[in-house]
């Protein structure tokens, strides 16, 4: 089978594509060939595996080559941020709609010459729950809560999503979006997320380093770790098309936490040292933002669905003291 | 002032630049030039009036240029209809979507070279809600209830409105959304909207022709004149921004009426010969789509903000005679 990764160099891309060729079937198939696009070209050790071909280039340029190709699988990462987007709007448009667009038009043609539909598994976010600050969240957020995205990311998360259930409906793809929570530990640079200091709490202080922590200690945060997520991808192109609502689209599973919760856990498989490196340096721009976002979910779907959320924060750190050592042992 | 109506050349635009040409003015600024842009040209009797200009062609092509005209304010009724976006996928998405994308841009482009923000009244549907056949919908639908469209007609009036609230959050335009029952009685020719018999059922026998009713005379309609919708997309204008929501979007007031109830408020207006006019003919794919049409709205905060539903039906019958006479006159 044939396999696309869009955003196949970033982080959670190249870890999904990393397992998909460890396992090296899906679905009961053989994969044979996994084609990877990004920006940047992927990690060394991806593209060096035959069965991959790497595609570098902004996706609404590719995507039109892209549905010639005939997928049985596309998993939708490719993304601008949230930061990005509401920095430069034209981005956060371009990046994230226009390219979405183009990638489901190109697949439509595909099953417009004839073709078989692809599934196609696109990365949502919470982004688009908002909130509307004039309308209180329920005290867990479900499925059927109303969305009201109030950045351009999660107005942008959410018409991909109507898209993708409405292509779906019309036969010209098998869709299925999944609504992700904040992903820690996220390695590499901090970025324009206001989520970053979520992982940057954990990874830096683990790596030596002093981390401002711009939030209160007593901040909830939902949360997925990066071995969850990208078990969470295949488990949603494995699923056969009826398992999933007419809307195409879930909230994952995660778990809450506080900041404390997350550092005490951290101090508990790193040491005191780690935790002290952690200053609390309050910043009134992003608390305003994190401060809205919903903490607590009710996620009884996907997880009849078969998703799974992470058991405790201690194995998320462990994983990820296991992943920097074994990119050290690489290098 | 300078507005603009796309779909100036439909009914209800036509019916809306006639409304604002007799008051001659809007806000308490006095109207100077009025632009109608549409694929038909306009009633004569508009484009006769020396503050119309008219703009025959696609609104995509049309748009650019649109952008660069400093309106104070947009209405923006130009579409294809339900059926229309159901039989033909790219039509739906050039004409309702990209279109709309179009003209948005251009109004952003007026703002980044320094303009102010246009006033921008958005003609969107209660198709929106779907129903999603495997949710049941709340005895009333509200402004919190879920959308959920199944048509590509309904997904991208949907898709619409999340842009324009985000372009408005970012001072783009100042947008404003309305969700518009089935607009009774629709004068001219059946259309290919599943709702064409509900106004079909009144207008043909008004004019001496038999019709057939498709659906049950229990069928349950939620209605708006026409006086009434250009009175709402004018109000809709004038009131203040604030008196809009986040979501920038509102369910329009309306009443729910039995095909049967229909019927007989005609033949009281009309006697007994229009009635026997109707003839039920059922036809199981229409009923099969409009059975499952939300009836019963709760418009509370529409009514808050000052939108008005029809009183009575017999009025609207007794508006539609008077419409069909002076244009009689006029021809």
């Amino acid at each position: 089978m044939k396999l696309l990764i869009t955003g196949g160099g970033g982080f959670i891309g190249s870890r999904l594509a990393r397992a998909l060729l460890d396992r090296g079937h899906l679905g009961g198939r053989t994969l044979e060939r996994l084609v990877l696009t990004d920006q940047v070209a992927p990690p060394e050790a991806l593209a060096a595996d035959p069965r991959v071909e790497t595609r570098v280039g902004p996706l609404l340029a590719l995507a039109p080559t892209l549905g010639t190709e005939g997928y049985d699988g596309v998993f939708h990462l490719a993304s601008a941020v949230s930061g990005e987007c509401e920095a430069d709007f034209e981005l956060g448009l371009r990046s994230n709609l226009d390219s979405t667009r183009a990638l489901l038009d190109a697949l439509r043609a595909t099953v417009q010459r004839g073709g078989k539909p692809a599934r196609f598994v696109f990365s949502s976010s919470v982004a688009v729950f908002g909130p509307d600050p004039a309308v209180p969240l329920p005290a867990r957020v479900a499925d059927t809560t109303l969305p009201a995205p109030q950045t351009s990311y999660g107005t942008q998360k959410l018409v991909c999503e109507h898209l993708v259930a409405d292509y779906t409906r019309k036969g010209f793809l098998d869709g299925r979006s999944m609504r992700l929570p904040t992903i820690v530990v996220r390695p590499g640079k901090p970025n324009l997320a206001a989520s970053s200091f979520a992982s940057g709490i954990i990874r830096e202080p683990l790596a030596g380093v002093e981390c401002p922590c711009p939030v209160a200690e007593s901040t909830g945060v939902w949360i997925l770790s990066p071995r969850r997520v990208v078990e969470a991808f295949i488990h949603a192109h494995e699923l056969p098309s009826g398992a999933w609502p007419t809307t195409r689209v879930v909230n994952l599973p995660g778990i809450t936490l506080t900041v404390r919760e997350m550092i005490d856990a951290m101090g508990r498989v790193a040491g005191r040292d780690a935790v002290s490196r952690v200053k609390f340096v309050p910043d009134a721009r992003i608390q305003g933002i994190v401060k809205t976002w919903p903490v607590r979910f009710c996620t009884d779907r996907a997880l009849a669905m078969g998703f799974k959320a992470d058991t405790d924060f201690e194995s998320i750190v462990r994983d990820h003291i296991e992943n920097e050592k074994s990119k050290a042992v690489a290098a």
